[in-house]
């Protein structure tokens, strides 16, 4: 037992794979959408690029072995997550995008039996997708989770749910939704949230219109979705009633973690993309990248990508561990969300006219990145978070020394 | 002779008269534009906006009096300009949108009457737009002016003019080009510019694609350029041969203050949408507005704001004394096209997932100002030009007390 | 009436006279205490030091020309203070240290001819030195003025103060208090505060431990005073009775700019300094003041250092023009505060090794002007304020616009 | 083999103890020096604190076994010398403070077995302490190694050595100096330079003045020393001739890294203070640690903190693993330097006026850290030397690419 920041030869064989899948197939393909990366391309392309990942051995890294995934653990993901965020259609092909993955991972830990074989199976193979309705329209569950008032009534044989959401990653052609709804107290209460399964086809179920958002990579879009005196049988809960906000946490830390992953590997591609510009361009009497101003650039790029990994590192052996990870999860996602728009901005500026143009992958790249600092909890809600525990914690030692003496 | 920061009635009527103009006419049809603000809406829309303003008395603020303006200096058109920039239309309403204002600005200080009556007065009076043609793809005039590679030659009667150039704004649908082209010296080194002013259908000029940016609203868009074996007569040399790059600065250091002035317009409308929203909207227990967090964001708006303005201020009265005002024009424009950024920024983040989303202004804006930080001169050439002013300053002193002791 | 940022040439000779006076005559008293700043010198050195000033034309710009001053307003205060406060003995020789200068200030606003002519005057003239007790230790008044808790109850004749105060800057010597005491309501809630004027010598009134701090160089110390049944008469009632609160915005702001001006002077020679070094110092092939991460640290500190004086020079206006100017205070006093600790930080970086030694005048000026971010008003305090005024303000055209329709 | 963040039962217990140890017995007797941290108390504090750690079993923790110590590797000292950083006192009680940690952990890796005799054993025991000479005054070897002029002549038997230092942390009341010296090439390139150890009282070898400085707290001083034909025989030499560069790289890493890790104790302790103030102090009606400008402050510490942590682990590992690791410790060292210096700036803000005075340790533990960004190479060279690692890469992989078709 002893600090050990090395690999396996299995992840560190994935994402070398992984690597050369994305270099060789997946960035031709998106760079023959020519700046497009609306929905990555689109359920077509989805397709394909799955097909491809699994004939190269790299689809599915963090899905149940059982269900054709690799396995791997939230430490090992860190790699192959990065390495698959490099392209922006990355995490479709391997089968690890928002909201997908995070719900495979939480039905692998809270589903029964009966519920995996309908809902986790698809979607670890990629035969469906998913979403997952928790966020609402004010003056509903925002960032602040106990506004919740989307309610489920208990009614015979099941459930009845009526409520709206809002910015549902992937509802646009979603096979099934978990939604979460009020079973007991009141909107700005905690009181008892459940989660439940609904296949997209169930009655009461409507799919509204996408919001349009300064990103445009995710696949199914940001959208409107209310439930109207929607049933869901008891089968459908998923785990127990009135434990939904506490399954949220079990979602949430992973969540958090791989959305650093994929971005980084996006914020490491722009950087890749200004540091090759600025290499070999010439201005001022010399190459940009043996000026100063470009150098304290490329080098904060470089502390920027090394603390979001460490950070990443750290809460993902937490999460290994078993804990909820809540105060690392929220540390590196906090500085994660605001390095990453970091990162890309300067490679923006260090390429000029070029990196506000769409002849770069660059402006698209800053687009992209820049609602993670919202999305996931905005960095002012992680910051109070972490304050009360600390703060908190300082009360509870004055508290108990006082008490010694 | 005291410092006086107040403006004459003239001025201030105006400005009401703008912010009316603005709000009442102008706002309600960017609006109706759902959110594309492709080329301010485009010619007709400009035609359109144009009249009214023209009905309104806010038209051409800036334009001598006698091609039908307001004959405004630089402290003056301060705030009529940030006035009209509230709306991403109205600098095109008012006829003061880039290039056309700086192009406007120039041909009045510079052009002889028989190229005032020629270009500047349809300019002036809305009748055509124009484009002004400087900036070249690598490994042309870029950051660095020096490394100008369009040539003119002279031949008999006129000169013909070869080169390539990008990022013209404007271009597309412009009447005339005023064309910066090197007539002495080699690339790379700084020899002697001059220039031309030339019809659109000028045989040999060739408007090319537009490229794509993250800025969306400029009329006529970003275009490539090529001359070829481009014809312009003696008659079209603007000002004296060889003297290019010193007219370059009586355009450069106002055009850079007017851009600041209706990008401020811009960021305060983000940050006043900003404000109405956490003003009113709940969370954690209290208005949005409350949380010490928020309320930081909107001082360090209104800092950023007031520094801005207070910076534009000290600019364009040194501009207004006959001043070229280099550092201050550059001090002033480094500090406003990052401060303009963080504002919109923080009104992104203060609006959550509404801010990154299309249903508020805040995400277009924010693409918008981005490009700003790049325009006009990169923040890092401004620096170091402000830097090598500083250090050469204080060696100059050296010398002076050595020689003196 | 137009903006005009030019000064008079009374005012324009006086800053070129206190720059002579303070490079020839008073840096060179600093430079001989060989680092040590403390208190300035001393009381002897501060006598010596204002008979020069008075012997240069240059002593108490700011004081009232019948009382031997030069009578400047706030705006042509600036340029003069930032002068003199380039050397950090050079306030006390020109007789405008915190904070006998705000003390000047409010007498000549606020007192009667009678306290004018005991208080004002050998304090105007540099007989004596005086202090303003506010601020008090925890739970009563400090950046939260309302938890006023020395009392000031009536007697017959007069009135008995009890409390406690601490950093009272220039204490201990001083000839005379101005203390704020509550004279209604309780601590906690604002109520009514009156200002009272008591010689040092008062029965009473003791002058406890100097406070060391950070900073060094105010005469006088920041002192703990105890207040014990002191009697003061009715004629020592400063102004009116509960007006206590009002007054003292009276002196804030004002103070708050002049602090501004004497602290940006201090920043200045910090700068100065580091350039004069970076311009000679060779390294890395270069000299260091052409390297570009030290170019950039060069143009960041003239950008503040522009930043700062622009918005002084706003705030300056408008309490020229009778305002209490409360917001536009705020937001120049939190900016310059920590522009100007940016200055010298940036300064100290540039020399480096020098730069943190005591060998160069930096270590001293990074001590110094830290506690400028604290002292009148820590930013949190001063952000506050600015966002409880704009949020208020847009509440306030909501409610004013759901009214008319 | 797998990413694994824990720490042995050893090093965990030893971290236990370390605390205990720091807190009981250590910074009581700091708080008795009350804020006068000169040279950790002076070396008769030294002797007694030694003692005192060697009875706790927490002396020496990075010295070699065979030589007293623990034989911690650089991933296990990370916590322990963290534990002793919290007090400024505490590394010189463990005997782990610059330079004599540094100079323990290079002689046990290049010495010979008689220099470890003679200079090892008595410095990892604490009977001596030690010098590292290597700073050079203008125009010497500063941030610059390549710049050295200390000159090494080849002598009868030995070694004559000529030249100035400076900076030379602990020098007064050193028992031994490890000189770097040049013995090949000019200043001014590369060359070759020569490590060689002389007894303290060798004469030829003066320490002159102590260079006051903002830190105060190391024993010895930072000093000036003149080598002046200080002769020394050829077994002086530390490992081979012409190899000091090497070496010093092997000194350098590790001895950044524990900087890092001390000063990371000494942030830590700050924000504890300020953490246990404002949860407790009461302010505009609520405990200024329940206000969110305050929890942003905290918040923005604890990523602080964590970020540092994160990247030292992942230095250290890297050294640990054998490499010089040169680019992660410098990341490493650039982001903690910076984040140290934040960390105790916001603890002095939250505590106010309190922060800015002597009454806590925070005015003291600010002057101490500031240093740090200039120590063991100033931020922007480290930037440099990132900035060129990288941009050298991506020319190295476009060169191949470009040979590959």
């Amino acid at each position: 037992m002893a600090v050990d920041l090395s690999y396996s030869d299995q992840v560190t064989g994935l994402v070398a794979k992984t690597e050369a899948f994305i270099r060789d197939h997946v960035l031709p393909i998106e760079d023959a959408h020519g700046g497009d990366i609306t929905a990555a391309g689109g359920d077509a392309v989805r397709t394909d690029l799955q097909k491809a990942a699994k004939d190269a051995g790299v689809f599915a890294p963090h899905a149940p072995i059982e269900y054709g995934g690799h396995g791997l653990g939230m430490s090992d993901r860190a790699p192959v997550f990065e390495a698959a965020g490099y392209s922006l259609f990355g995490p479709t092909a391997l089968n690890i995008a928002a909201p997908d993955e995070g719900n495979v991972h939480m039905l692998a830990h809270i589903a029964s039996d009966e519920q995996k074989q309908q809902f986790l199976a698809p979607l670890a193979a990629g035969d469906v997708r998913s979403a997952f309705a928790m966020t609402e329209p004010a003056p509903g569950a925002g960032a602040d989770p106990n506004a919740l008032n989307t309610l489920a009534e208990k009614v015979s044989g099941g459930w009845k749910i009526n409520g709206r959401k809002h910015f549902i990653t992937g509802a646009d052609g979603a096979g099934f939704f978990i939604i979460m709804a009020r079973t007991s107290g009141e909107p700005g209460q905690r009181g008892g949230a459940t989660m439940f399964l609904a296949p997209a086809d169930t009655e009461g179920l409507t799919v509204g219109r996408h919001i349009a958002t300064l990103d445009k990579s995710m696949l199914g879009g940001h959208c409107e979705v209310a439930f109207e005196d929607l049933f869901v049988p008891d089968s459908a809960v998923l785990g127990e009633v009135d434990q939904g906000f506490a399954y949220a946490q079990v979602r949430l830390g992973p969540a958090r973690m791989t959305h650093v992953m994929r971005w980084l590997g996006a914020a490491r591609r722009g950087h890749d993309i200004a540091v090759g510009y600025v290499a070999e361009r010439e201005g001022f009497g010399s190459k940009l990248g043996d000026l100063g101003m470009i150098q304290k650039m490329v080098a904060d790029n470089e502390i920027d990508i090394a603390a979001t990994r460490a950070l990443l590192t750290q809460a993902c052996w937490e999460l290994d561990q078993g804990s909820h990870a809540a105060n690392a999860t929220s540390i590196a996602k906090t500085f994660a969300a605001e390095a990453i728009f970091r990162i890309v901005d300067r490679s923006v500026q260090m390429c000029g006219g070029l990196g506000v143009s769409e002849d770069l992958p660059l402006a698209r790249l800053s687009r992209e990145v820049r609602p993670f600092r919202v999305y996931d909890g905005p960095s002012e809600v992680h910051r109070w978070a972490i304050a009360k525990r600390t703060v908190g914690a300082a009360r509870k030692a004055a508290a108990a020394k006082a008490a010694r003496s």
